[in-house]
């Protein structure tokens, strides 16, 4: 495995690839869900790039940037054993300049729930995705639906400025409790991470109402949000919406995300359900 | 030639061409200084690409968006005679979607002379040339300095979110008389264009002094200004700056762009002279 820190060195080496190129961007502190996308990547590609880069652009004033969780030796390790051919760990400077361009998340779809609640995070998100998914000219990159509004989003930036990358959408990774996997898990407590448990359950509720026949999204976002209430420090939404994050009234099968995001502590929880 | 009107005939035909791809991003109208875009692009690469699209993004409100002249028939036959080998003519809703991620241009660089007076522009025109770029995967795109600002724009666009595409800068062409070209030089009446020769004499005045030994910015501006108070109907800027657009109180042989931009009559008219 290569591992470079300068972007003029990755794309040398990049270049030097042959064949088919996976890409998995990451903000390391891997865990088993970045394990999923880079093992379906090793699948699917003759190549497998991984960029582990804590975006500072996509971090509003006052969020956990400083103490997001750098693992950099692990991470390290875990993509040498999981046969990443080239990972690249930029430094700030290789990626940002003074005086930079910005994107702007669509003004709609950008601005609600997680966009409502992180002002100016998808914009420095779409930034950097953007900026990786040119340097590494990847045939397909891997995203996981845990972050289902960021996904769409980027699929809505390569469809309308006609990017070459084919973004694959994989699968929640959860503990055998439920939790959705999250780098930012390892900042809970165990009593907090009981009671964190309630974000997934809330959904199992919610697909259980759905498989009974429930369409309604009123009535099923009431009851998750009894489940939330009692075990969650602050509830921030619970969403029902399509594909395309409008609100939907009635559940559409096969057209549905069902979102939850709180606070358990000091930690902002996130999870969904695509159905 | 081909003409192609939608993106995915654009696409499928791009992708046929084999060898190297020179691409002119152009909003119609073309003139010599087009001209001499395709004729350079088609000696540096083995096929020429050439849009024509004019982009709303980049007009403000209450310019000149629906009067900016049209002449499919004529852009299209010099076109083919000039060799092109792809022309992609595109409607709006073929490049624009709702609800779109935007392009910020820089705060400090996108938002000084141009900018200043056309706050927004940059945006626009940065967009589309992002996706334009992207589209054509070109090799090497052709751009006239008489955009410069624009020309410095999309140079560090290109390089900050790593595109793969090598801008080429061409100089001005201008007619007879000094006037640079321009599509808006339609607008001009005689007695209109008489005066907007102001423009070209006032940089020729400025390079004579620097040939004859004058460094300073301040001695410089205020002599073009001489020439061209007496001539325009307004004065927007006479500006000295260095080649990233910091301004400049004493010229730099090899690092300076002189800029005038001023209106004659309803037309708004810039040039300038790199040295």
């Amino acid at each position: 495995m290569k591992v470079e820190r300068s972007y003029e060195e990755f794309v040398t080496v990049r270049d030097a690839l042959t064949g088919s190129i996976g890409f998995v961007p990451t903000m390391g502190a891997l865990h088993e869900g970045h394990l999923s996308l880079i093992r379906r990547a090793k699948e699917e590609n003759d190549h497998v790039i991984v960029s582990i880069f804590v975006n500072p652009t996509q971090f509003l004033e006052g969020e956990d940037l400083d103490k997001y969780p750098r693992r950099e030796e692990a991470d390290r390790r875990i993509c040498e054993l999981a046969g990443v051919d080239l990972l690249y760990m930029p430094t700030t400077d290789q990626i940002y300049e003074e005086d930079e361009l910005s994107i702007g998340a669509p003004k709609i779809r950008g601005y609600i729930l997680e966009g409502a609640k992180r002002p100016g995070h998808f914009d420095g998100m779409l930034q950097v995705v953007m900026k990786l998914l040119n340097l590494s000219r990847a045939d397909r990159a891997y995203f996981g639906k845990k972050d289902a509004q960021q996904l769409v989003l980027i699929r809505q930036m390569v469809r309308t400025y006609f990017m070459r990358t084919q973004i694959v959408p994989c699968e929640i990774v959860r503990d055998p409790d439920g939790l959705a996997l999250s780098s930012r898990n390892l900042y809970l407590s165990d009593e907090e991470r009981r009671r964190a448990l309630s974000l997934s359950r809330s959904l199992k509720r919610a697909a259980e109402m759905i498989q009974n026949g429930e369409r309604k999204s009123e009535v099923i976002r009431r009851a998750m949000e009894g489940i939330l209430e009692s075990e969650v420090d602050r509830l921030e939404y619970v969403a029902i919406v399509d594909r395309e994050f409008r609100p939907l009234e009635r559940v559409e099968e096969g057209n549905t995300i069902i979102l939850v995001a709180a606070w358990v502590g000091k930690t902002r929880l996130i999870d969904n359900l695509w159905l």
